[in-house]
């Protein structure tokens, strides 16, 4: 397995299983001079943890970060920063009854088919455990971004068939409930829900939109390394995500041209202005300097308690029902994982652009 | 610039503007042995050619691809295929009064603040004439991935408020009406849509569906370069895309666990059967076997003849008629783009499995 | 086959085989703003082209290059520079008497075992032929490169046993005689000795030096993308290519730390001042700002008329004698190619350096 | 800094610095199913690790490794395998003296002017130390390659102007001395010239050999990513080095056509022998199935006890004399690291070379 790599300039390298000693990783390319400390990066991991409300999986990791490299006195210097989060609550016998069958909707069969061995406890390196390096890493790169102005924030806008109600947003909400949403008045529908789901030993799938604001103009690479395409790629590569949209996404294509073009009149200081946003900020795959957006949906955690069909790796049908430790959405945490690959897209082609946006005044 | 290129082992880098004097590629990584003549590519840029119907852009280009190294004796050889497309039918004139205004919705404020200079005719590098070394690069990714049984078709599903009726599929449908569509009940209507919308001097969105068959278990790689966050990347780069989904895509983020994660059961020869396939054939990031079900958005062409209000390059107010040769909606002719991107996408994938693949059962 | 680029962020993609339609490839990277005509890119070629002295194959290629892409009146774009050189002189039937057998020192035999299919006319891929390209892309980065002050040249300093004295060094001397050589008292040995060569159907190897000034302080990556590395793998990429050496290169394993570390005084404003450069420029992968220094040893040209035994792709032994056209020396013609790969990685890394550099200064 | 990962489907990327917690790093792309144990790296490990003769450093690591991930019940998993050695005897105090000035030879200056900042103690990241890792990974990749018949050993030919007698090189002889020399009648003159060298606080330079056997036909791949360019870049990626040659290296510049090009005979089994080896096993850039044969030109350790002329941070003239504990000839330490390095690069070719090899054989 190559591929557990994302970024070209600012890159992040993970590697761990669930239930191993531990999940680490590697980041390349911050710029040297940059203050970092291990806090900085626990706020995020803090937010993503486990067993922070009855909404989340009961399995409790403390999920303490450690830097290894790469800091020197307070400041990055430039070198590979090595990040190491040791596994502490690994209940490896809730995963004894299924380690020969295949859990739907889970990566189980297709590990089992591509290679032959399988590291069937919790999930292996196909669990969301993974995610906590990304954020680790992510996290770097939201505190690079804030240097020249950036700010990355993600909330949760629907849950099953409940939405928000978008006149409500409040950014400083998110961080008030649970849910990570910033409509208040959402709160005590998405705690109905998801109580009934659990009760029902079921789960429910999420859709969240993460937003970044002070990016300059011009980030992207035309034609494939576009920054919605690169995007695109990071988001889907979250855990459980299945569609990704830019701006107005999936409404674009009911729309029309006379509507959906957002138009331009001129701004402060000679620049301009936008109209609109249907976009999301970005056209011909580079940023035109309004605000990021992008929306994610989340599948329905597949491990449940309903009994549900499947077959073992001898071929023989099973019903299987997941007991262990799960989050009846997994949509919840990965607000914090969906701003993290956000900020990891968006340090990247920072560095990219600015390798020729200097020359390119110069030349 | 960089990121004209998209694969790892097989790979496609790009090159050429709108109206200069040819486009091009190198397709790298086709393995020996493959029978291949131009025609072979000539099929499918031939479906994405202008000026086939009234509901696509007048312009007139042969669109005649050349193959100038990788082939000998009408096999390949190993060795990189370049092509050629020559730019024929470059009415430039039609660009003269928009050379220093930005058209909204398009890549030129971008552009223009990213370079500093910019190829104001036809869009440029921007344009979607640039898909046409996609297709004839996906074309080889095709025929390559035939000869494991891999079938790769597209469609048209839906423009602006009209949806076809799924349940009237018919494959053999889409080749026999101008929209790639496959309900010829639906043709009427798109017909209505689109001359009202050509009439109106206006441009219209469109959803197009992607669907792979005889993919084996197992192409992906976790946790970054998964076979669905590739596929996401390829499928947003293409012009105009905003949204992408695999599988029930969105309607994940509404759907319960006990629904959404699809069941298995014994299949002929001890293998696994699903009952379902909601995962649009893919789980952590690999594939499942079942058929790759992709979908995606495009946004209503952004060169209309109504006014709209925009800025010069003097940042002075102005309004823009787009008149040129334009398609009202491009995600007609973005069907057989879209099946090249996951042709390209699957076929490097392929190989990437292979490597491995092997490996593992020797071991 | 990939592995048809290099560089990460300065980029040439190659394709094209010796008798084939044409060669050609494609600049990624090239910052936008730079003028550029397609003589700035024939000067290099020219330099490279056959057929200039007897010295060099009589095979006469007009090698006139085309720029298809990324360059719009006048200047870089900052889009892909597509690039195109016609074959015109193939004389495919020299090699029909070869098409079945393998010549020593030559890529058939590997290409076979590799591809099972072969373009035997002339090397195919392997063929020198592919240089041009390198040479015209490079052509791009060393103009890129003057900008900032920086010059790449080379020169054949040994040939055979004969060497050059380097105490008679002059640049200006390398464009005056047909061995790109420094010391004007060479040329007649090294003529005698070619003379001797061709006489007796031989051939020859050839040791080259390359050197860049004005490389600014600190281009290169640890750990691995170290400049010197990078270096060595874009001349040991040159066809017949055996030894790469840095400065004092071979002759350090034989030297004492006392006399190899480049001890440092005080320079003028407050700088730093090397007062010897056994490093050829190069720290740690890093440059100092001293002149980046490099050599690279050609084996002997395998095409000879002398009879060399063989073996048949049927695997009967056989005796080849290569008529055709050949450079008794190809070390000789590879000079401006080393230039335009000296070029090309420093393009590369200035490019990658500037990524950080300015973000350094700011943090 | 990126640039710390080396390898496209095999790849080994690695963080770290002398006086940090730990090193360690991430090795991509081993296939699942190969037995794996932490003493099957420790066996490398221990052969580079210092303080085991009194011809090394007196720094006394453990260097003892863990596995943190990808193998599961003692077989690879497919997933990435992490990797950590933990600092143990960091005598930071060693290095106070010197960290406001450069040292001759090190890369103090261009780490400074590059990134601003410097973890000073002991080289930080362009410490030797962070070779452990390589050697840790190339732990695998040897393991790996094992299993298709592939042997990877290394040896010491020369030191200074001391030089093995070839023919009497005994591989069995690098494991019994100090310096992983093959010839036990050299012993006697390295270890008089060492002494005499440490007594006199200087260090001397060295010159390693590498040979792989068992290596298939057609690994590697035209035009870059040749297998020569890929190990000259893998080699002179380590420290110090500053040349690199395959087979006759730079005798082939001096050598005649009708001597350097191996002739071929009828072969065993209908294949195909070569009666000499002076291409060192690659041809075109493909292994020829002959011994791959690799030799690497070490620099004088730059850390000595006489004393140098240098500057410090504010521009001052200095005298440095390095007291710490180094190694008087690095190459010494290098043999085990070069052959780790080896083996990486055969490693991702060999799985590149297999992704397009069985695709051959079926179309």
């Amino acid at each position: 397995m190559s591929g557990n790599g994302i970024g070209l300039l600012f890159r992040l390298t993970t590697f761990g299983e669930s239930h191993g000693p531990a999940i680490g990783g590697v980041v390349e390319g911050c710029p040297a001079g940059l203050p970092l400390t291990e806090s900085d990066l626990q706020h995020d991991l803090d937010r993503r943890k486990p067993g922070q409300s009855r909404f989340t999986t009961g399995r409790r990791e403390a999920d303490q970060v450690r830097i290894l490299s790469g800091v020197f006195e307070g400041v990055t210097t430039g070198t590979p920063i090595g990040l190491l989060i040791d596994n502490t609550d690994q209940r490896s016998r809730d995963y004894a009854g299924i380690q020969d069958l295949f859990r739907p909707g889970h990566a189980d069969y297709v590990y089992w088919q591509k290679y032959g061995v399988r590291d069937y406890r919790g999930g292996g390196r196909a669990s969301a455990r993974e995610t906590a390096v990304r954020v680790a890493g992510g996290a770097i790169a939201r505190k690079l971004l804030a240097t020249v102005g950036v700010r990355i924030r993600g909330a949760l806008i629907a849950m099953g068939e409940e939405r928000i109600d978008r006149s409500r947003w409040a950014w400083d909400e998110v961080e008030r409930n649970p849910f990570f949403t910033p409509d208040a008045g959402a709160v005590p529908r998405f705690t109905a829900l998801l109580d009934r789901v659990r009760a029902a030993g079921d789960s429910v799938g999420a859709l969240l939109e993460v937003v970044a604001s002070g990016v300059g103009v011009g980030w992207g690479e035309p034609v494939f390394d576009r920054l919605d395409a690169d995007l695109a790629k990071s988001l889907m590569s979250i855990n459980a995500v299945k569609g990704v949209e830019i701006g107005s996404g999936l409404e674009m294509a009911q729309g029309y041209g006379s509507h959906m073009a957002d138009e331009m009149v001129p701004g402060a200081h000679g620049g301009v202005e936008f109209v609109s946003n249907h976009a999301g900020g970005i056209l011909g795959g580079l940023s035109t300097g309004q605000e990021i957006i992008a929306r994610l949906a989340l599948k329905p955690t597949s491990s449940i308690r309903i009994p549900r069909r499947t077959v073992d790796i001898h071929g023989q049908a099973r019903e299987v029902v997941t007991e262990g430790r799960h989050d009846p959405c997994v949509g919840i945490r990965a607000v914090p994982v969906a701003e993290a690959m956000m900020a990891l897209t968006l340090a990247d082609h920072w560095l990219r652009d600015r390798s020729r946006a200097a020359e390119r005044k110069r030349l």
